[in-house]
């Protein structure tokens, strides 16, 4: 069943190679909260634009929504067997328990999140408001029941 | 001074924003050991193809190495005064004192890293090669002037 999760999100995620797959638990943690750090630290400016608590720079969004696409294809092979020990970390237990439900709510941020740079380089802040919403909620849905509120 | 580097910093550096500037040094550290994290990470996959580990893909080293030219804008905002200390990490106090030789060195590793990616569409492996040993040595450089062993 992990297997079949690992191939099918193989099959979509050409950065995510070989060499992931051996990584060691600790390594694979370490990388997958590197890139929940980034993405968080440049999602949150992009939503700095949408809430309007910075002024909306439609190039500087499409860099930082650029950035989180290719950020979102990141992840998801680190969550292989046995990666839920070996560092302090977010992820529920049910992340391997739930795995179906869990690959289909990578792949709803995945189907989102180029969405949103597309919708930056429109310049048009009402399209990148839409887009930057739709993209949030695949965030918190995942987080909602595959994220724990501290390390465990 | 520092000031000034960050200023020079950020004209090549749009997704290093303003929000960057305003972070706490816990945060400042943490954004710039994931990026770290990270680039370790592909640029190691990219290493393996150079040194014949594995098989030399180039779309594969295309898609790592757009990745790590990426990454290369992100780290250097995130050194500014004060991000000395808050998280246990590898910069060494020169980071602070040694501003305008670290910006080079920067500057060196950011030139280097998108030829990376330009030489790895070509397909060709010696191309390939050539560019990622000089990403590489751009990457010595700053580690062996910039980077403690140990955390500090």
């Amino acid at each position: 069943m992990f297997k079949q999760v690992l191939i099918a999100l193989a099959g979509t995620v050409v950065l995510a190679g070989a060499a992931q797959a051996q990584q060691r638990p600790e390594q694979a943690i370490k990388y997958r909260k590197s890139v929940m750090t980034l993405m968080g630290s440049h999602f949150g400016r992009l939503g700095a634009m949408a809430q309007g608590r910075i002024p909306f720079d439609a190039a500087v969004a499409a860099d930082n929504a650029q950035l989180v696409a290719m950020l979102a294809k990141l992840p998801f092979n680190s969550f292989g067997p046995g990666t839920d020990k070996g560092l302090p970390h977010r992820a529920k237990p049910e992340v391997w328990t739930e795995t179906a439900k869990f690959k289909e709510a990578a792949d709803a941020f995945q189907a989102e999140a180029p969405k949103l740079e597309a919708a930056a380089k429109t310049g048009n802040l009402d399209q990148f408001k839409a887009a930057f919403g739709a993209v949030g909620k695949t965030c918190k849905a995942c987080h909602d029941t595959f994220q724990a509120e501290k390390d465990n």
